[in-house]
């Protein structure tokens, strides 16, 4: 499986090294190719860099790691068609951190401006420092990759990527749910800057155990007062 | 310190009987006196029971339980003037999931409506089979309890409250954070119901350790693409 990077910036870099050195064919695409050859270095080499259109020829999987659209990037969206578009974006960091309510995801423009693709959301739900971390450390942690899609096969395959670098890959369901991942990334990145849990700050998944919810009375039908 | 809870339902009634177990004097009120009565009885009869005017009077902190603005519940906002009122509300669950953006949380109306209450928003990311479950399986789950307050002395004292239960205290900051709480527990009430993870499941901050981030890059300046 070849995974190409579509703007290499921090985000979108930090995961393709980790993929190449998990021994994936990588391609680095940026506007700016000293930039793409800059994450090339960072695996010793084992990589390709070259512009966007090359990297979306090159990838069976697409990580999408820039805050723009198709048509903005490449020469043309249809080079989508598809390709597993994998997005990890979110929108502006407002002032004081007061996120706007999301009404329409990133994630659901980009299938709208190209509808060849194959969009999963994922990866967007902690900073590019978690990434670095080793599969024992994020499975010790339990760290959590919300997958939202309406392609199954390939929110499949972006889990299964997502639980070979460590992480627990949770299927959110389909792409009209993407809002409520970027929503969760916004009160992460609340937590991160504006309540100062830092870059290694994260919301994951947890399960309790069952309990007899009998003792303390159970659900029971309540009036409203 | 005495805790009074206002519409003893599902959530309200499970957190009374908690802070009634670890000592606590708890008066459960509601409008059907039975159902107030039916919490004692799961105190062993350690606690009292009456009308919501009768427990606010009685209580310092006041547990709000009931989806209701103080004037349908009491017989005048007033009686909150000076009372840390906990508020642990959401919206309700629409079709499929399909939570609106929440535009004024709950515990703003709240305290707009009672301007002398010290409104502080908390236990509102959980379902109430969490709350049942002792100190230690909480703390070793590292359960969050996210709090958001302009009043910061209720906030200690509400924070300071869902430690000695086991909980992980998180200050969220100032009330006009309560909205993210109330859109966090959308998600966290999707993924019960909507994912199929079940009452059992929650969202925790996690901390995971500090790597150096130069080993991958680090933050770099980066372009748009």
């Amino acid at each position: 499986m070849k995974i190409c990077i579509v703007g290499t910036g921090n985000m979108g870099r930090t995961l393709g090294v980790k993929f190449a050195l998990a021994g994936y064919e990588v391609f680095f695409g940026a506007r700016d190719i000293a930039q793409a050859e800059g994450a090339v270095a960072l695996c010793g080499g084992a990589a390709r860099s070259g512009g966007n259109d090359e990297a979306v020829a090159f990838g069976d999987i697409v990580v999408w790691g820039v805050r723009a659209m198709p048509g903005e990037v490449l020469r043309d969206p249809s080079l989508l068609d598809g390709k597993v578009v994998v997005d990890m974006n979110n929108g502006p960091v407002p002032a004081d951190f007061h996120y706007p309510p999301i009404l329409e995801a990133f994630a659901e423009r980009l299938a709208k401006a190209a509808p060849g693709a194959r969009v999963v959301k994922a990866f967007n739900t902690m900073a590019q420092e978690i990434f670095e971390h080793d599969p024992v450390i994020l499975r010790s942690h339990g760290v959590s990759v919300f997958l939202a899609g309406d392609d199954e096969e390939a929110k499949a395959a972006v889990g299964a990527l997502a639980e070979e670098l460590g992480f627990n890959a949770i299927d959110a369901g389909a792409l009209e749910r993407a809002a409520m991942l970027e929503t969760q990334a916004d009160f992460i990145r609340f937590m991160i800057g504006g309540m100062g849990r830092g870059v290694f700050a994260t919301l994951n998944l947890t399960q309790l155990p069952a309990v007899a919810t009998q003792r303390l009375g159970g659900r029971q039908p309540t009036k409203l007062t």
